[in-house]
Order: C-alpha cells, then structure tokens, then sequence
C-alpha cells in the first residue's frame, strides 16, 4: 500500500478523482488536480503563499451577492472569460464577434420600439445607435430582439444602484421587418471595475490599468442562430488597448459621429448635439 | 496595436500580470495566469462549466466561517494542501514527518502537566500515548510544547461545537526534563469531512470515501526547531489506505495496545481496559 510522499501525490490524488461517474466530471478534476500540482510545485508555493489564497478565496466568496460577483471580476482580468467566450464562440469570419457578458446584465429588461429612448430623464449626450440585424449572409432577420445595457455618463450601471427600482439605461430593442433597429441612448463613460474587493487588491500590486473604455452591451437570442453576447466600443475612447477584462475586438469599435442639433436617425428632431453610431449585427446560424 | 483572439490572450494576460512590483507576486501571477489558460484549453471548457465553477467557488467562500474553512477542505481533497506540507517540510529521514494541520486546531489550548486528562468527563476508551520529544540525534529537548487535539469518540472536534466554551480534547502538553511525555485522553473515531457543503457535492459524484483514520494531531513550534504539524495515526485502524485528504505517512501510524486494567504509564491505576500507544517525536533543528 503506498502512503503519500512528495513524488506520488500528484498521481494518486489524480487516479482518486478519475473515479469520479461522469466522464467529464472525471476529465475536468483529473486535469484540474494536475495543473494545480504543476502550478504548485513549479512556483515552490510556501505555507504562507498557500495561506494567502485561501483567504483571498474566501473574501472573494464574501464579498460576492446578488449584484456583485467578485468571482467573475477575478475571471475577467486574468483573462479566463474571455478566453472562454472565444473558446466556445468560433464563429464565421462574417459574423458579429463576441465578448465578455460583464457582471452588470438584468434579466428582464422592458420591450422597446423602434427610436425608443432608454435614458429617459438621465443627463448624458444623445446617442442614436442605428443598423441591423442580419444572418451572415447580410438577409435581415426581422423582429430581432437586442437586449441593450449600459453604464451612465459616469461609468455606473442600474445593477450597481440598489435603490433603482424601474428599468434604466436597458432595454429590450425589437428590429423591424428589414431588420433595421434604432436605439436612443446616451454616450456611455468608460468605467473601473469595482477597486474596493480583493480583486482590485490584486490589481493595486500592479501597473495594470483598472479601466474599462466606453460601450454598450448587446445580447441576441434567436431561434436558430447562436446566442450572442457582445459590446461596442466607442472608436478613439480611453483604454482601449488596455481594457481591463481584455473585451475589445477590432470588428466591434464603431465612430460615434457628431451631429449638430437636428433630424435624428428615427426621423424626430433633437435640439441639442448628438452622436450617430452605426453598426450591422451578424448572427452565426446554428448548425 | 493587438486586440485580443483566442491565440494572443494568454500571452496578453501574462505580459500584464508580469507587472506587478513585488517579483515574487509578478512570478506566482503570471504562472497562475498560464495554467489556468492551459486548463480551460486543454479541457475547452464550456461556458456553462465555467459558470458551474463561479458558483462552486462563491458557495465555498460563502459557507466559509470562523469554525469552518471550505477552501482548505477543497485544498485538502484534491491533495494540494499535503503536497503544500510535502514542499515546505523537506525534512531529514530521521525526524518525524509533517502533515496537514487540518481546520479543527483552536489557538491557545491550556497547559498541562504530564498525565493531564484532557478527556476529562467525555466517554471513551481511555488512551495514553507517551514516548520522548528528541532532536534528530535521539537528544531529549527538555520542556518542549506538544499541542495536542484530537475528535471524540463520535469524530467531532470542540471546533464543531458552536455551544462549548472550555478547552475539550485539547491541551498544550509539557515534556519533563528528560524529554518525556504523557497524553491522557480517550481514543478518537475516525471520522467524515464536512459533507453537507459544495466540496461534499463533488466528492459525492466520485467513488472517494469521506473518511479520515483514526488520528490525534500534535503541533511543536520549539525556538531552534522546524515548526512541526503532525498526526499519530492508529496502527490498523479504517481508512488508512484511503485518508479523504492524503495525510497519511508511514512513519505516523502507531499501535494502540490494549491493556488490561492495571496501572497506567504514568503511574497510577486505571480500573478499566486501556490503550497505550507509544511515539518518540523528533524534531528537525533549524538551519
Ligand atoms: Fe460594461
Ligand atoms: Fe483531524
């Protein structure tokens, strides 16, 4: 019988969890066993190390709750969800790509027509965001639904205001029979991730930049294409090329032109300057 | 400038993390960042299986508590916390052998003398174990500390017991000057980790059995001497081939001789059957 020593636990604690009745539950701990060992042993992790991320963990576990998940922040800013969306999102060269979810989406968002303005009684610059939605061949895909959430003028989400009880900055945006869509908004600002948890402690110990750049989050689920979860990016905004959660992506930075007071995308005339985004969403069929 | 792709992000997240100002944080962040990469692609991990793990890790944080320690559980089942112990106690053949500390120690436990009772009003079989505290040469250290504790004969643990407010089954034993010591307790139960929790979930979708062998935990921290944490565990007894967390050695399993009623190793008499297990620790001598 072999009791444990420092050149066969890595093989036994692996044989053990290959017992485990699922195939892929068995595939997914044997693999995560082995690079935790190799991690471990290829750092020569001290007690104290070891101790240190067991209670960056468990306030990482703390701190999480119904409008805050620390553990998805921690994923985002080492790169894992995003490799992961690329990982099970490989779509055709001629569709839309997509990005992170964030951890600020709310189910349930009101339906909204054609031109609707989701900023409502929000100070911020008029933005009209405009296009359609396709299949990626370019054929429109008529009543599209494009669940819309951004953050406001300074950087903050309706998820972040506990207070808030009534839809704001999202909305449920249907496209029309030409699959043309029209969403009034207000330019978003560029935002940090939430600084004062664990994982903004982690990011202090370094020179990377705690910024998000300006976007607004779409998200399309159609009977027979690909669920799409995405973003667009306002071209030349700050942090771009240090997003923080690694988001961005060449096929989703769009202008957001300048206008001066007058007709608007949906027909109806705005007196103020305002801004004009374009952009054709192309959804991947389903096999 | 490079926007992310599924074959640059890894390097990208490496190259950031690569700037944190303490080396020895940019070393442990930027090998973690690799394997976790390495992981998610060698198994491709799915975006449902990535959220299954953000919800394991938040429930773990969450159950976590000043008496109950998740994370540590999770460490010790998939045999990371023994391989900790293994890397960080290279000690000499003949000391005696490190294992895992475990989440049931409490600070502070009461001194006591040679013989002391620590199983003083608790049922169970009564159990001496004595023997000598050594250097690596057989040289007796006078008046060394052994921190004692162990579960009752149900397996639980004073840590378990949210209500008890006295030391129980556990005490800080002295060695008299010739190195010699005396433990009076009862034996303990082998016992269940923490099933009710999400590293019991796991472990209920494998065949791994949840139980530890019968053990008692000791702790030295000797000024000249390696802190050392270590079990005895009962000779023969169940589950030793098989320890849910991979703490059994060779060298720490003991015989727990039975004897009749008669006088006890520490002099007085005992007027009921009683084990005595005998164990001569020896501690490694800082460099
Ligand atoms: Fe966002
Ligand atoms: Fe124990």
């Amino acid at each position: 019988m072999a009791f444990v020593n420092e050149d066969n636990i890595t093989d036994l604690a692996i044989k053990r969890w290959s017992t485990a009745r699922s195939p892929r539950v068995a595939e997914l701990m044997t693999a995560l066993v082995r690079h935790i060992h190799d991690y471990a042993r290829e750092v020569e992790l001290t007690s104290d190390e070891w101790m240190a991320a067991i209670e960056w963990l468990t306030t990482t576990g703390q701190i999480s709750n119904d409008k805050r998940q620390e553990f998805i922040l921690a994923s985002d800013v080492v790169g894992l969800s995003m490799l992961v969306v690329q990982m099970n999102n490989r779509f055709a060269q001629e569709a839309t790509p997509a990005t992170v979810l964030g951890p600020f989406h709310i189910d349930g968002s009101p339906p909204a027509a054609f031109g609707f303005d989701m900023s409502e009684g929000i100070v911020g610059t008029p933005l009209f965001i405009t296009g359609k939605v396709t299949d990626t061949t370019g054929t429109p895909i008529p009543g599209a639904v494009l669940d819309v959430w951004q953050a406001d003028a300074s950087g903050t989400y309706e998820a972040q205001m506990p207070e808030i009880d009534e839809a704001r900055l999202r909305a449920k945006y249907q496209a029309r029979e030409d699959g043309t869509y029209c969403v009034r908004t207000i330019a978003p600002l560029g935002y940090t991730i939430p600084m004062d948890g664990p994982v903004g402690t982690l990011i202090e110990r370094t020179e990377i930049s705690e910024y998000r750049p300006a976007h607004v989050h779409f998200m399309f689920d159609e009977p027979g294409y690909k669920k799409l979860i995405t973003h667009l990016f306002q071209k030349d905004t700050d942090y771009l090329d240090s997003d923080v959660v690694f988001g961005v992506k060449d096929a989703l930075i769009v202008p957001f032109t300048e206008h001066a007071p007058g007709q608007a995308p949906d027909g109806r005339v705005v007196e103020e300057p305002f801004l004009v985004a374009h952009f054709d969403f192309a959804l991947q069929p389903e096999n």
